[in-house]
This record gives structure tokens, C-alpha cells and sequence, in this order.
């Protein structure tokens, strides 16, 4: 089974926009086991569309066409798929009423143009809008099909989610549900991992399902995702918690979380569950780390605040670092205890290190230094390397914290 | 001239990577008066290389294929135009020996396989690689021209603005230099900045050089770029100083910086200027705003700490402020003035607001309060509504915060 991606947009071209769209669905598509073997950006230009559609129908069994279904006259996704399908445009009124419903509940006056939305070709069938106004469409090309969805990112994924990929497989003639499960990892590198799993993998390479791919995301980790297919959806999940299990055993040193957890809320969870609440001294990261806890909602439960001591005196007056070196493992040992005390914390987490452009203290850029204070009066302190610029060096160092402080917690 | 894009890569197909390349790429022909109308994301795969440019060649005058020149047995590209243009492959001398090189100066072994890297197609002509081993490519293939470039962002940034654009211009019959000039702007949307300069645009469209485009940049606001072609480059500098002029009269309240300048390098440039320190309060932003400014190598000049005062009680022990609602101008302004005394400061900047997802105070998801305490012992407060979810709300906070700070500098 082959489906292709066309995103519709001629800001897309202009590079006003990154067309993350179809690096999405391609991810999906790949992990129900569905070939995307080319993805095309075309503007607002309705010949252009319809030969671009034309061109992957020819080669692929299913194209999805993404974006070009809004309001106004540069939308023309419709129009290119009737003229596809060899057929007039005519209302759905379920899709009219619902579009003059939601204006309506607003309190909104519906501008006219907005009804071009409930426009559906003749024999093409709705996938019903839940969230946005445009529906999106399964049209049937002969013995193909075409799909299209808005370029608004969470209604696309939700559509495709919700009956695209469904669609797909019930057309391939596999009747399995597919589940996914990821595992997050932090601390190995995608080679380092690979090696660490190549049993596994050639084990699962001879049963063929689940599968299983490793997906980088740059400073967040490297994800392990496990996918099943199974003719239920309890198979599909008793098969992946198997080797889910294997892979731990393995592992087990390096996965923090799954799934949707991140780092930041696998530590918030850490700490609530001690009932404990953390404070927070930055020096390299300058307030990065204080910025990724609290961009958890909820994270007032346990975050009670941060001192970000960039200047070495600030260092030394409210946070009582003794005057000396303030990238080394004392400094940052006093700094965890310090921001107990000044902020009332249970638990201490600091950071101090070198981001560049040149060396402090004689510590070479890349150098970072973490300390977390227990409650109990105890420390942990760690010395890392990092590699990569400034940006790139305090990205690391926030994350490389994080799991310090996971770690010490778990202890 | 219309010039079309391809990308090469597997990778990209399965949406482990965002194909950026083209986005940028599309920007700079944009500027530079070139049409890209398709741009196409393909896997390593030779047939469908060879078929994917020949159809984007069979359109366009030109294509710039990006990425498959590394050393690997998967990096096609090179084959793939050797069979457009229906040549063999050669060893290029001056590339071969420029790799040999760059492994011996860093001590290291070469990998036989580099030695790839330095095969040219017959007839084609070597853009020098300045910073990896790959070096790009010009193909003439009949009356048009196939570039190829690698992969990684900043090689083929390099690259397409040193070579491609200048022989693109050449191609075209055109002698003239482009120039474009960015004008920063916070404050306005996009159809109000639209509306105030109306009257320029609509002489601009007459003259038709410089050009005006407003490019979007989320919460980074509405980037102003002109564009303008000229037999010198003095010349055109001179035409762009001119319309600058007259944009700057139309919307100098909103205009914050241009080109390469950010909110929080121009805030430090303001503060360096006049000798000033900086001390920040953060609630809502939990950090973000000291993140951003250290983001900048050299802020340690000017900003010497921040307190993220996210519980109340941080708020009241460490800032001084009055017991009370921690959301509100009496807040932020003590805030502001305490951030200065703990800190030991000349200026201070607060924040205090509601991300969400509920209200706080009596005040609704979207309020902020800002306040700048300034060396005379004046202060500046503000109360700001802004939009959107928790994690827009906190980026907005930021360069909203940052740009009273700005004006208070320049008040």
C-alpha cells in the first residue's frame, strides 16, 4: 500500500511556512506500515493542483491532499478534486447546518463565503469536522482514492488518526487494529542504543510484528516506538507489552518515561508523589530550566521557583556560594543547598557550566556541572561534558538536569 | 524564471527530519524575483530521483536538488544527474585532493568512500565546498540548469547564496544586484500593519522596485523585508534607505530592530548603551525571559540574575511584595522594585500574570502585568490581554515584556 502527500499552499513555497504536515503523516502512514514515497508542496493554483493530484494517483494507491479547503477564493482544493473525479461540487447540508450552528452558538455573524465549506464533489463521502469548520473528504478515483484534510495541524491529525489511516488499512484488506507505544530514552546515542538492543531487533526482524524504530529527536532523546498490529486491540497491546518488557530488561538504565510523558512532567510526577517541592539555581542555562518545568500545567504543586544567578556575585550573596570558582562541583553543591534555604524547598536542583564563546575558571565550554540537595540533607553532584554551541549547550544541559534529578530521586 | 525544488531523502518521507531546506530556499528565490511553484520531497531511491527531476526540469527552468552527496552507498544524487545528463561520473582532481586534506589536517584516516564526494558528472561545474567535504554542482541539462547542493542547512545556505542565486540572476539575462532589508516590528497584526501602510504598498505596486513583503513570524511579530534590485549594490541600498525612510514615519511606534537584531538583543544593546544592569522577576514566564536574554553571548554584561517567583510566598519572602493578590499592578511594580534591591540592579523587570489553565485572582487566563524599575526610582507598569493557550501565552508574555522594556529605555 502506497500513499502520497500533497500540502497545498502557496506560503508553503514562499517559506513563510515549514510544512511540518506531512512529515506527521508520513510518520503515521510509516508506522501503520503504509509507503509514502513522495510528498509534494504546490501553491494556490488550481491547474497546477489537479495535474500535481493526477501525477501521484498515477503512482500511488492513495494520495492524501492536505491544506486548501478553507473559506475563501484561493481555497481550491475542492474545485481540483471534482474536476479529478469528473463531477459537480454540491452541498452536504448535515455540513451546511453544522457550519451555520457553530457561527450561530457563537453569537457570530456567518460570513457567506463560509458555506463554500460545505461544498462536497458528488460521491466523495465527509469525514465530519469536530473541531474546525472545513470537513475533511474521502473521494474515490476509480480504484484509488483521494483524501483531503485542512492544513490546520490538530484537525489534520485528528482526521487522519480518526478515519484516514482506518480507511487505509480496511482498503490494503487488513483488518488489524495498529497500536503504538514509545519508550523514551535519555543518556545513548542512537549507535550506542542500537547496539545495546540488537538482539531484540533481530529477534523482532524474525517474527516481523511488532516493529520497532528508534526516533531521534534531537536534545529530547532518542524515542524506542514498538507498533503492533493484531486483529484486537487488546492482542495488539498484550503483544507489545512483551517485548515492551524485553526492551526494559535491556534498558532499563536509560528510559525515563513513555509515551506523551516528557522529562519535565516525569520529574514534577517524582516529586509529588514524595510530596515534595523543588527550588531551582541556574547559572548556564539561565532560567531554562526553571521555563521547561513551569511549562507543565500544574507545576505550581511542586515548583516553588528558581534564582537564575548569572553575575558571580549574586552567586555568592544570596545563594551563600563561597568566593572562588563558580563553574565546579562546590559551587554548584552550594548553589543546590543555597536555593533551599532562600526558596523554603525541599529539594534543591542547580546548574552552573560553561556555554560559551570561551572558557571560564579554567572549565572548557561544554563543561556542566548539576547538584541536587535532598531533603534529608544529602547531595548529588555530577560532572558532564556537553557537546554543541550555545544553543545547542544549554539545550543539553537543561535535559542532562533533568534526569540528574530523576535519577537522584529514583535512587 | 521559475526555479523548483527537490529534496532528497528517506528520512524525510518518514518525518524524522522537517524538510526546512526548501522553506528557506523558497524564501531567498522569493526575494531574489524567482518563481518556485513545486517543491518535492523524494527517498533515496535512484529511479525515483532520475523520474521526480527530469519532471520538475521538464517545468521549470531550473531545479535545486538539496541533500544525497554525501559518501554513503544511499546518497544517489550525483548518479541520478549523471543519467539526466546522460554522462559518466569523473574524479574532479581539485575536489579530491581538497577532501584528502581536510582528513589529514585533522590527523584523522579517510574513509575510502569520501573519495564519492569528489565525483562530478562529465560537463558539470563545481560549486567549492567552504565548510564540509561535499562540494554542490551545476549541471546544464539542454537549455536549463539542474543545482545540487547538500543537505545540511547551513553547507546549502552557503552555497545557494554565493553561487545559485548570482547564476540564477545571470541566467535570467538580469545584471542587477539584489538587496533585501528587514524591518522588525511588534505589536500589530499582520492586516492592521497591512492597512497603516496601505498608501506605500499602493505606491510601491506602481513603481514596482523595491518590493514589500510582510513575513509572519509568530511570536516574533511581522517581519517587514524589502527587496531591491540595482545595477550596483550602493544603488540599491540607496532605493531601500529611501522606502525605509518612509515606512519608518508610517509605523515608528512598532518598529523594533532590523535583520538579524531580536527583541532581546536590542533590549541588552539599550541597556549596555547606557551602562545599565538588569535584574528580572518572573511568575507566569517561569523563567523564560531570563532564558531568552542569556540566549544572547555577552548578555552576562548587562543581566546579572532573575528570581522566578512562582509561588506566592517566594513572591512575599524574597521580593517584599505585600501580602495581597500576586496578580495585579501593586504586584508587578513591587516586583519590579524588589527584583533591583535583591539583585543589587539598576534596572528591574517584572511579570506576573495567568497562563492558565484557570484563572487566578479574579483574573482571567491571558492577563499580564509588566512593570520596569528604573535607576531614578520611576517605574513603568503595564496590564496586557493576550491570547491563546498556555505555552502561546508564556511566549507572548516574553516579547511583550521585553518590548515595554524597550520602550521604557527609549522613553
Amino acid at each position: 500500500m502506497r500513499c502520497d502527500v500533497v500540502a497545498i499552499g502557496t506560503e508553503l513555497l514562499l517559506g513563510q511556512i515549514v510544512d511540518t504536515n506531512s512529515s506527521w503523516i508520513g510518520e503515521q502512514l510509516a508506522a501503520a506500515g503504509i509507503d509514502s514515497l513522495v510528498q509534494v508542496k504546490v501553491g494556490d493554483n488550481l491547474g497546477r493542483m489537479v495535474s500535481m493530484l493526477r501525477d501521484r494517483l498515477a503512482e500511488a494507491d492513495a494520495v492524501v491532499v492536505c491544506g486548501g479547503l478553507g473559506p475563501t477564493h484561493d481555497d481550491l482544493t475542492r474545485e481540483a478534486i471534482a474536476e479529478i473525479m469528473g463531477v459537480e461540487l454540491e452541498e452536504d447540508e448535515e455540513v451546511a447546518e453544522r457550519i451555520l450552528n457553530m457561527f450561530s452558538a457563537r453569537g457570530r455573524r456567518m460570513p457567506a463565503n463560509n458555506m463554500r465549506q460545505a461544498l462536497v464533489p458528488k460521491g466523495a463521502s465527509v469525514i465530519a469536522q469536530t473541531r474546525g469548520t472545513a470537513p475533511g473528504l474521502i473521494c474515490p478515483v476509480g480504484n484509488k482514492v483521494l483524501y483531503a484534510v485542512p492544513g490546520v495541524p490538530h484537525e489534520m491529525q485528528d482526521m487522519l488518526t480518526r478515519a484516514i489511516i482506518p480507511d487505509l488499512l480496511a482498503r490494503s484488506g487488513s483488518s488489524s487494529i495498529i497500536v503504538s507505544r514509545v519508550l523514551r530514552t535519555w543518556g545513548e546515542s542512537e549507535s550506542g542504543l542500537n547496539e545495546r538492543l540488537q538482539d531484540i531487533i533481530d529477534e523482532l526482524d524474525g517474527v516481523g510484528n511488532p516493529t520497532l524504530a528508534f526516533l531521534a529527536s534531537g536534545w529530547e532523546g532518542i524515542k524506542v516506538r514498538l507498533t503492533a498490529k493484531a486483529s484486537t486491540e487488546d492482542d495488539a497491546r498484550a503483544l507489545i507489552a512483551q517485548w515492551e518488557q524485553k526492551i526494559r530488561e535491556a534498558v532499563s538504565d536509560i528510559i525515563f518515561g513513555t509515551d506523551d510523558q516528557t522529562m519535565e512532567s516525569v520529574v514534577l510526577d517524582l516529586l509529588e508523589a514524595r510530596g515534595w517541592t523543588l527550588g531551582v539555581a541556574e547559572s548556564v542555562t539561565g532560567g531554562l530550566v526553571s521555563g521547561r518545568l513551569t511549562s507543565v500545567a500544574g507545576s505550581s504543586v511542586v515548583f516553588r521557583g528558581g534564582i537564575v544567578s548569572y553575575a558571580s556575585a549574586v552567586k555568592h550573596d544570596l545563594l551563600d556560594v563561597p568566593v572562588g570558582p563558580v563553574v565546579s562541583h562546590d559551587a554548584a553543591e552550594s548553589m543546590a543547598r543555597g536555593v533551599r534555604t532562600v526558596l523554603g524547598s525541599d529539594v534543591g536542583l542547580a546548574l552552573t557550566g560553561v556555554a560559551g564563546p570561551t572558557e571560564q575558571d579554567g572549565q572548557p565550554v561544554g563543561t556542566l556541572f548539576v547538584s541536587v540537595a535532598m531533603p534529608d540533607g544529602s547531595s548529588h553532584t555530577h560532572n558532564l561534558r556537553l557537546p554543541g554551541q550555545r544553543d545547542q549547550m544549554r539545550q543539553l544541559s537543561v535535559i542532562s538536569a533533568l534526569d540528574v534529578l530523576r535519577r537522584a530521586l529514583t535512587a
